[in-house]
């Protein structure tokens, strides 16, 4: 059975369609002082799948604590987490003493509550694999690159794939690879959360359509610092395509105005711009767990 | 040492000097996604104190997780958390199949994290002590009543004290046997969170200086309609002592809309209204705790 909340439904069903799987929703109610009422189904299988994307995370930790609980309780043995975006997997070290590395303190969080959790693209840097910052017995993560690659060589004949930092290499590379385009990687110095320098990797952008490429779109101004620098270079189109479209406040106005034209993204977090579905290969991913 | 958040500082500071404990602000950023980033002190001693009160809890709840565990790697090996205000203690039972028992999810969670727990007035019913709800070692217990008793006597010679449902019974007679107050409780009947039946005890309150008591003012709803039967019933003036001051939204304003002359609150939530401080007693509890 997969749960999930009521916001959540056409990705639920789009994925429980996939995987065969009977879906059902969690009863939610937010009391006038701020705290949750849920509702599960009175009796659960033993394998569960809840599905919950994770941007504006801190509630939704709650809620996933208060059903992982409650499922083990109703029935379930198995419970396996789908969380299409993965909150809190930035801060991987204390960059300065005291700090709290949140990307362990999450990480094993969820461990503790799930059996298997799968994810698409979360945004590791400074550990090599899932596992590492998530102690689960079984962690999957997917990636939404190759799906914006094939979407992107539907648009395009030539088009010249950017990252827009260092982080993003190992993962343009790899989408370019597949249809053989033409890629680089910008550099990017930050200045705090809305601050950003950015340097063009010395490629020849003159009239090509080019397509910033990158697993996350948070506020915007990395994309936007780009887009910018890309058409003074004489870029002939730049268009967007992110795994996650978390967009924080005016995020998508910020980025229009530096004169991106389209922007893709899947839809691990449900927005306007989701032009692919990751639910096809979490269909796949839940029936390789559960055999 | 006891650690608290900016917006804290002057209950901490209460606590702290009474305590003759060295406080520290936990640094606090919020990015634009929402994710939070919080920094400690580089190394903790043995012993530490985390005051958060715990209205509006569930981005709190993400901040204890990170907090506590944080405050493990960097030295602290007995974790007090001291929460004026405790919340989801409500949910204490499943009323339908499949609702979550947030009171004994929550309270697990906080006993994973803490060695010892001290809250003002908890909201239990159905469970007996805190110890059943949250399985800590040390778990402590104070009540506001007391020293709301105090001001009220200050006030008023001979006031009524009014319970504005059953389940403040207990409580508000132990409140009037301090100064031999007279007092009554209203039977309540709720449809909703915002609709409330009450019918007040049988009583003369014409020409009585009445103070409803409780132990938290939520949406205000119960003590505004209360207050309204008191009025009507020919109380000389209606005054309102809760040691929780959530007052949720326009609380405040209907309570006094309802003809409430003086809200008296305790300082476990900070809020206008507050009238008297916790912070010797909790001080004291703590100086026991660690003695």
């Amino acid at each position: 059975m997969l749960l999930h909340f009521e916001e959540d439904r056409a990705l639920a069903q789009r994925i429980a369609g996939a995987a065969g799987l009977p879906t059902a929703a969690i009863d939610r109610h937010r009391f006038p002082d701020g705290e949750l009422k849920l509702r599960l189904p009175a009796t659960l299988p033993t394998q569960v799948v809840l599905l919950r994307t994770l941007d504006n995370p801190n509630e939704k930790l709650v809620e996933l604590l208060l059903v992982a609980r409650t499922a083990r309780e109703l029935g379930a043995q198995h419970l396996t987490l789908v969380a299409p975006y993965l909150a809190y997997m930035r801060q991987d070290i204390a960059f300065q003493p005291g700090e709290v590395v949140s990307q362990r303190v999450v990480g094993r969080f969820l461990a503790d509550l799930f059996n298997a959790v799968i994810t698409v693209d979360p945004h590791l840097h400074r550990v090599a694999t899932l596992q590492e910052a998530m102690p689960v017995p079984q962690a999957v993560v997917l990636s939404g690159a190759p799906l914006l690659a094939d979407l992107i060589a539907a648009h395009h004949t030539r088009p010249l794939l950017v990252g827009p930092d260092e982080e993003s290499a190992q993962w343009i590379a790899q989408a370019a690879a597949r249809h053989h385009f033409d890629y680089g990687v910008c550099r990017k110095v930050r200045h705090g959360d809305r601050q950003v320098d950015i340097a063009l990797p010395a490629l020849d952008v003159d009239g090509r359509a080019v397509v910033l490429l990158d697993d996350v779109a948070s506020s915007g101004h990395t994309l936007a610092g780009a887009a910018r620098l890309l058409r003074a270079a004489g870029a002939a189109s730049v268009d967007v395509a992110v795994t996650h479209a978390l967009f924080a406040g005016d995020a998508l106005q910020v980025i229009q105005a530096a004169g991106v034209g389209t922007v893709w993204s899947t839809d691990c977090i449900t927005h306007s711009s989701n032009a692919v579905s990751m639910a096809p290969l979490i269909a796949q991913t839940l029936l390789t767990l559960t055999a």
